[in-house]
Order: structure tokens, then sequence, then C-alpha cells
């Protein structure tokens, strides 16, 4: 079909591989037309056995690749900036990997690079916001039946940390999830953070602290509790729990069979997030081509992918100073207007 | 307090044990008065620490020591027969264990001598009437809202069978807790019984035919199916659901402390109908005393008993035949009129 | 890309209109190349913005539309043996939509044309096999860790009827699906049936027996127990627990997302079939092209199809006589040796 | 039985009179020997019935009634200090309800009473110790199977708070309970607490700060975070979570029988703590019948209620200066040595 549209892909690693199969097998009406990654044969490697596609190293040179309508970064968050702006540049469609830039200033050079162009041409990958649980919670929230969301417990467990995961990664890369799904489900913004710290679990590496628990403040008088554990050993639990002035909704529980045996009743719990949030990601792609075809850009905006960072920079000074710390965002740009979403 | 009920256990074992148990230690109001069991040592040693308490042979001669006022018998149910006799010539209440009496034709003759009698003296243990979750359901179909019962789905699990265990065993004794259970929760008879037999487990002795699932039709038209599987070896599990014209309900669905670790999130089976049941049996002997300190009588009566009788060997004769076997009892003296409780 | 595989749709009803909508914005690697049916109108209505499609009255004519390489049969159960066979002499790879063919001496037909042919062409569309928790069961029971399978309860429940359902349609069309469920967890073949009738609720259409009650028995000594009860008002329901040697396993309790409101906490239960098995569609169609793509057949055979209709016949004699009735099925031919899947 | 435990209820208020009819008829082996509450109308009402019993207006007085041989305080807490020191000054047995005193210094008064006789005589009445499902996790986490806990997940829910309840006492009195649940669970003191305050519901007293979400740290590094929310509408809801080292586990999730209607399955939610905890006061005393018979004195010590006041106030300082308080106890006599129980 003439009309299957053509995606650059920036970033070869996991996540970017795992797109590229997604666009290649799973997602109706794309087709990647260009694959780029500083290392080379990871990124032909990523390709091989498509037809069609322009492989290469340099992720701005991807955008201009023959047949590239839109563009998909999965690249290491510091390349961000740069492929956002480029897109911008060239009037691309964008999909963002999570961070959208990892610190505050580089974010808001996006924001404002996108507001000065007067459209939305990015979406920001919060996956969470595609998933079939959450989706529900937020209707529910939004259909206003249980009155005013007072507070959300979160939970957000690991089997076990990456190589090199920071204590501050536990709040601005693990927690950045909760600040987007908090935000989008409450329809409000975080004002200050605090982070209390149990003494480290056995199981986290030497002087990780792991777990910890974020307290969120809300511009609407909500409060956001979460329990970020990301070496618990026994599985991937992401839950959360509305609570309301006239009931209370809870999304993430472990289901899937009941195996009965040996004197306990079991449900397995997933391991991975790529296993939890594989029908997220696959819908998240699919409505981001969905929409591109159609010429308009829906989902998590590039202010969301802003506000984000600016929560997480206060977090981790929380986490720092072990004091309450106020989050001091940049104004919206009229561009962002409403609630996204 | 000079009105603590005397009250005579007949027979010594697992059973009568626990009940000594619980009438000196669980119930308020009631006092061991004399304990019988052949086998003098037992007797002696159930009432060890006990003040105040006859310990004989013989069970009748219980009936008549110093202080009796009522008879708990928990003696093998060929006994029970003469037990409940002799209880009903000397116008003792009476609370009987499961089965009344084992062979239909003692049990009929039970039934016509308390028939004679005018009034009733015995409650029948059938102790899931006095399970919390049993209560709930029964009020739930007693009230109406889902409509008229049409199918009940049991399931009767135990780790493994005891000793001597025969495959009629699973029909007349296992099941004959559904049989009562299935007349009080729908308040109708059972009229007819198919046994299917699938192929044996390899965790079953040898020769025992086991699991065996169960068939009941009632006069009421509704269906009533059972699986008794007795060398399940996973768990104690004894649940019901009653499919009704608008709705359904479950109850008996493991539920205690959920423990998520390495994988899986565990909730504990318990093992044993003591554990499963121990609040139905402390219930229902404190009701029974309750009851008795007022003059009356309540909860399951002979007529139950009896019909439980004919409806187990009617089962029997269709786990032998193959064939859907009818279920033909006498006549339901005026006595029982209604269906009870 | 050149590579879409272009597919002739024949049958534009319900599931017709939604296999082309699957074809042609969900699943990845295909085309929508022909639509066929009788109601030109709704053809070409479902056919509406798609481009290069051939629509067409004459399913037969569909086949050898320009670009056809597959084709997927939606249209009503009678005109499937014509299509299939249709297909098999031009060697186009099927997927047919249940039943494949409604009276077992028509499938017979389409069993020994496939034989002939020597190789496999057709899928038939048993989609559960394709659901999530459908494919947990059956790898749990294939890797034997509970031992061999001795029971299966199975619940199938619909809120209502469609207009004209019969009473033999609860066991030949609703039933099939555990038909084919059971003999594909169990790899085992289905060699008798008997149905029970409860009084029908007040809920279903006058005449119609509903629920009912069916037991199958099988070659490897397992039964199968089903409730089918398609008035029940209350929810789509479809569970079913394998009862083993050593566990048990249970699929299809409601699970979503648990509201606590006034008094009760609640989970919402789907109302349509089409929602519980909406990613076993999605899923089933996606691994149709994928393996057609590479020239290979994969699923549930004409042979799955044809014992389906042989079972479901023997169904429908054992709820007119009351009787256990036998399953009587022509030999296997070698072409299917080895349960499929 | 001349051994029946005679015991004095001081107060017959809502508690006293469920306490009255507890020892009557539920307890096994003791008996309501007096009972005063300065209503002499709601003395005699609750008294009506029993034998034996004598009925007066002056707690103390009802210490030297006769038969009394132990005490059961469920007055306001105000009036506990003097009966507690009357009882000790008696050497009776003593079973107070909570909180033990509302002030530290007046439970400081009481410790050092209990300390300077040498032996404990005093039990408190958290109940919760006593039911079954946090026994269940008291057992596992004294297992140390799951490992060190790090953090205890709480929620504490009414349906809606008495008349006068006020912002402090949802710190002082609601919480209390996880108060102590947490230090007995853990095995730790509470060392810090810090209060937040979202904006209070809509369905809470005009000028009551409700919800609250209090945080506690432990000597042993652990966070305890307890939602309490006393109008929430919807249900009486305890639950507790123990996340550690390896695996976490929950209780308090409701369950009982599950119906299916109308598009959801339910589960009904207890509306008050009498029924969510009944069977833990039945434990409760019926445990403390046993052991004061035994002459033992066992359960939550005076040293758990003093320490249950230290931290409630600690907290509704806290409350009030939006600050974190730490939490400043006296030191624990030798007689309290080892986490009681």
């Amino acid at each position: 079909m003439a009309d299957l549209l053509g995606v650059a892909v920036l970033g070869a690693g996991h996540m970017g591989a795992d797109h590229i199969r997604r666009l290649d097998r799973v997602v109706s009406g794309a087709r990647v037309a260009a694959v780029a990654d500083p290392d080379a044969d990871r990124a032909a490697e990523a390709a091989a056995g498509l037809d069609g596609v322009t492989v290469l190293k340099d992720p701005v040179a991807a955008l201009d690749a023959p047949g590239v309508e839109a563009v998909l970064i999965a690249s290491p968050g510091p390349d961000h900036e740069e492929a956002l702006l480029a897109a911008f540049r060239r009037g691309l469609p964008v999909l963002c990997e999570k961070p959208m830039v990892p610190d505050s200033t580089g974010a808001l050079r996006v924001l404002e690079a996108e507001a000065r162009l007067g459209r939305r041409l990015a979406q920001i990958g919060f996956m969470r916001r595609y998933d079939t649980e959450y989706r529900r919670l937020k209707a529910l929230l939004d259909g206003g039946g249980l009155g005013r969301p007072l507070m959300l417990h979160c939970t957000h467990r690991n089997v076990s940390s990456p190589a090199r995961f920071t204590s501050a990664m536990l709040v601005d890369s693990s927690v950045s999830h909760e600040i987007d799904a908090a935000r989008w489900l409450l329809g409000q913004e975080l004002t200050a953070v605090t982070v209390l710290r149990p003494t480290p679990s056995g199981g986290a590496p030497e002087g990780l602290l792991d777990p910890q628990f974020v307290l969120f403040e809300t511009d609407g008088g909500a409060l956001v509790d979460v329990e970020v554990f990301v070496n618990c050993g026994f599985g991937y639990q992401v839950r959360c729990e509305a609570v309301c002035e006239r009931g209370s909704a809870r999304i993430g529980d472990e289901h899937t069979m009941v195996v009965t045996t040996a004197g306990s009743a079991r449900e397995e719990v997933a391991q991975d997030y790529l296993v939890r949030f594989a029908d997220a990601y696959d819908r998240e792609v699919q409505t981001w081509v969905d929409a591109t075809r159609r010429g308009e850009v829906t989902g998590p905006s590039v202010w969301d992918g802003y506000a984000a960072s600016v929560v997480a920079e206060a977090g981790v000074r929380a986490l720092e100073t072990g004091a309450r710390t106020t989050v001091e965002p940049a104004p919206r740009p009229d561009l962002y207007a409403g609630v996204s979403r």
C-alpha cells in the first residue's frame, strides 16, 4: 500500500529493536524506513530481514532518508534533544521515548521550540496511558461517580535494577512513570515532593537507597504516595489505588490463571515491564501511527515531558536533602492549555 | 453457675475428644457431665482435668449419670441408633454427629421413634449449616433477589482419604455433606442421582474410584453436581456456586493472607476440615447449647438425617450400576413439615 | 510493501465486517483484496475507504479477484463447504470461521477433499486457542507438573441469546467452543455425551431449554462438564477449571479494576464475547497472516472442524433423547496424525 | 462450676455492654460478678437477666464486690487511670480497653505503678493482635522467610465518624490501632511521625481534617504509612501490607461470598469494626480468661499502652505543626524487657 507510514527509528538498543519489531510485525499501517544507531552493527542487525530500510549511524541524517515521514526516538535520553529539534525543523511527527529530555533545562528548550512552531509534533512515550487498566481508572475518575480523588497510593517494584542504577534514578527514572500517571489521572500538577528512605534492603546493591517512599502534593490538594523498590526480587508490580470521596478503585493486582497445588493457590506475577505493558506499547504505537496518518498529534505532550523532568529534578533534590521540596516549573505555553488528553 | 448444661459425650475418639474440648473451653453455658467410650483409657484421657465428670464404658449408662441433661453423640455411626433411641426414651435433647444412622432402615426407625414422641429432641450434626459462608449463601438464595436457583456446582476435595476408605464412601460419607447442604440451600428434596467415574487419579489408592462426579436432580427441577476427590493431594477445598435466574453466587474460594514472593502471589489453602470448619463446629455446638437451655430444638432434624441416608444409598447404587437411580424415601411425618430451618 | 498478503473476505456481516476492520487496521502484513457478500450494499459498506478492493456478490468469483492470495471465510455456515472446496481447488490458504461446516456429512466431504490434496490449506476459527489465558492453561497441562488431567469444569454464559436461537443451538453452536477447547487442552477425543436439562430459567424465551448441563467422556478417561446458559442476564462468562492428579488450574474469573463503593467491592464483568476475546481474535488473525506469509498452515485443522461437527451432532441427539450418546467419527486421515498444535 | 472466673465490668456503654454479653454467652470459663456505671439504669440494663451480679455506680467499689476475681475496664478513657491503680492495689488481673490512659503523663503513672509491683497485672485491649489475619502476618514476619520488613502500608477507613470526632482523634484514637499493630508486627519502636493533610473530603464534617496520611519511622529503619479516612462512606476497611526484602504479604482485603449479577462480580465490605473484628474480640477475651485462670498475664502490656500514648501525642503535634516530630518516651522498665508477645 502506498500509504504505509514510513518511520525512522533512532536507536537500535533494547527498546529501539523492540519498536522496530513492533512496527514491522504488530502494528498496522506503518513500515520501518530508516534505522540509525552509532553502533552500525547493532543498527544493521535490528533492520535485518526488512525491505527498503536505510541503515545509518547518524540520527539526524536518518530523518532525511528516503520515505521517512515520521520519527520514533528510542536512543539514549541525552540524545533526545537534538533529535527532537531536528524533527521539529523538518516538521516531522515524533514519538519520543521517555525521558523526553533528562534535564529540565534541555526539556524547556524543546518545549519552547515546539511552542514557537505553534503546533504539536511530538508525542511522549508514557505508555501507561495506553494500558487497559489505567484507562479504565482514568475513565472512572473522569466520570465523577466516586467524587473528587483525595489520594493515589502507588507501588512500583522491579525484580532487580540494571547495572549502574543510582539512588537518584529511582526517582527520576522509575518514578517518572508515576509522575506522569498521577498528573494524567488527576488532571492536576505536582507542586511539592518529599522522599523518605527506609534502611535499604539487603537485596539492593551496596550503596543504593532502595526502597524509597516518595510523596507528592498536587495543586488540587491531593496526595500521591509511591513505594519504589527496584530490587524487590519477587516480581514486576505496578499498582495504583485511587481513594476518592465516595469510593476507591484499584488496578494492577496480579491476576492470571489461578493454580492450586501443594497447599496454596498461586497466581503468577509478571517479571518484566515488557510483559506487563506489552499491550500498552502496542496500543501506544498503533494509536500514534493511526493519528499520524490522519495528520493529528495526540497523547502525552511535550508539556507532559517537561513537567515530568521538573518534578523528577525536585524529587532528586528532596532525596538528597531529606526536605520537602517545591516544584517550580516555567509557565505553561498556550499551546498546551487544558490538561493533556 | 447452677445452670450450666450438663452434657454426656458418647464416644471419645478424634471427634468426641474435640467436642469435649469445645464444651469445656470454647462454648459458654455447658459442662461435660459424663464421657462414655468402650475404650476406658481413651474415655479417661479425654476427660482428664475436668471436674465432676462420670467416665464409663457403656454409652446408655452415661445417659443416667449424675447431672446429665443432654447428650452429644460422637461414637461410630453404627452405635448411633441405640443411643438415639435411649435418649428419646429419657426425653433427653441430643446433638448427633453425622451420619445419623448409616443405613436408611435404621434411620427410618429413629425417624419413626421421634415422630411417635410427637416432638423433636435431636439435632443432626450437619455443621456446614453453621458456616458463615454457607449461611450467607442461604440468606441470599432465600432473599430471592437472584431469582430461582437452577444449578449448584459443588467441589469437595480432601488431601487424602483415611485408611480403608471405599469407593462407596466417597458418596455416602464425603458427599453426604453436599446432600444435606443442597437440600437445605434449595429447600428441595433430591429425587435422582447419577454417578460418573473418570479414570482414577494415580494419587488414589489402588482400586479406589477417585475422583467421582455425582449429579443430583431435585423435586424443584434444579440440578446439583458434585466433584468429589478425596486424594487430590493439594488441599481441603469445599466450594459451592449457586447459579440462579438473575445471578450467581460462589462460596469457598480460598482467601487468607496473600503472600507475594519469588514470582507468584500465593494464598494458603486449608489442609483439614477441622481448620476450614472450626468456626462452624463452635457455632453449631454453641447454638445447640443455647437452644437446649431455652428448651428448644433447632437445626437439622432427624428427617434431614434420614433423607441424607436414603439419598446416599441411592448414590451408592448409582455408582455400582452406572445408571441414573431414583430416590424413594418414606413419607415425611407431619412433625417435620416444612423444610427445616 | 509488495508483500502485504492479499486477502479475500467472504461475508460482510457482523463477523466479516469485524475481520475486514482487523485486516485493515489491526493486523500487520495483510490487506483486504476482495470482499464478497450476496448483499452488495453490505459488501460495499464494509469495504468503504479501503484502496484496491474488489467488491462482488459471488464468493467463488472473489477467489479469482486480482491480488487474492488467501481467503477468510466469514459467511453463514451453510455456505462454507462450497467456499472451502473452491479454495482447495485453487490451492489458496484459508481461515474459516466456525462452524467449519454445520452438518458432519458436509464436514466429512471437506475433510476428505483436503486429505486428498495431501497438505493442509485451512485453519478453522476456534479463536479460544489464541486467548492468553487458554494458552497458559494449555502450557501448564502440557508441562505435566500437575499430572494427568481428570476433569474439566466449564462455564459458558451469555447475557441473552439471539433471536431464533434453538435448544439444539446451545449444544451445537455455544458448546462447540468447549468441544474444541476440551479436545485441544486434553489432547483427547470426546467419545460420549450426556445432556441434563434443569427446569428452564424464567429469563429464557418460552420453549428454550436454557440452561443445559452437558457431560463429555474422553478416550483418555477424563470427564468434561459444561454449564451452558445463554440467557443468564448478568454477563458473558467463559471459565474453565482443569482438575489434575496433583493440582487444579482455573481461568476465566472476572478481573479488571476493583471498585469499592457503597458497601461492596465490585469487578466489572464483560458483557460480550467480542470484548472478552478481542485479543484472541486479533492474535488468531495475525498468527494466520504470519504463517501464511511464511508458506505454513498452523492452528486448528479441518480434522478439528470435523470432530467438532460430529461431537455436536451427538450432543444434539443426547439432548433430544435424554440418553448417553456415543460419538462415532470417521477414521482420522494420516494428514492429521497427532493432535493438532 | 465453682471455678468460673468472676469478672467486674467497669462501664456499661456500647463496649461495656458488648463485653458483658461476651462474658455471659460467648466465652467459656467466666461469669459477670459485678457491673459498674455512673448511669445506674444503664448498668442495670446491661446486667439484666444475669444471676449473682452486683450492680453499682462506683467502679472502685465494684472491685470489692462479692466474687470479683478480675476486672474488665470498658469505661471512658479518662477514668482508666484510677481504675487501673485501684486494681493494682488489690492485685486484681485487668483487661483494659484502649486507650489505656489518654494522656502520656497519666499513662506513665500507670506504667510506674505496675513496674513497682514487679509483676504484670494488666493486659491492654489491642484486639487486632487476636485477629486471625494479623496473627498470620505476624507469624510470617517472625518466621523470617521474607527477610527483614522494610515498609508497612496501612489503610484504616470508617464509614463515618461519631459525633464530636476531632482532627486530632484521627491520629490518637483511630491510628492508635495501627501504632500498636506496627510495633507488634515489626517488634520495633516508632521514633518519629509526620502527618500529611490532603484537602478534606466533601463527605467529612465541616472543619474535620479527613483523610490524613500518617508516616512513622522506626528504630529498626522501617517505614510505616497509614491512610486514615474516617468518613469514607463506603465501608470499614482495615488493611496492612508488609513489604520485606524477599516478598510482601497483605491482609484485610475484602472477601466473603462473590455475587455476580447485572454486569459485576461483587464482594460485600464490612461496615462496622464490631463485624470485622468480632472474632478478634471473642478470642481476646477468651485468651485473657484462660490466662487469668492459669494465673498468668499475657498479651499487650502496660508498656504497649504507654508507648501508644506517647506516639499518639507526637502524632497530634505533628498534625498541628506540619513538621516531622520525634517521639520521646520514658525508658522502658525492666519488667517489660523484650518486645511484648
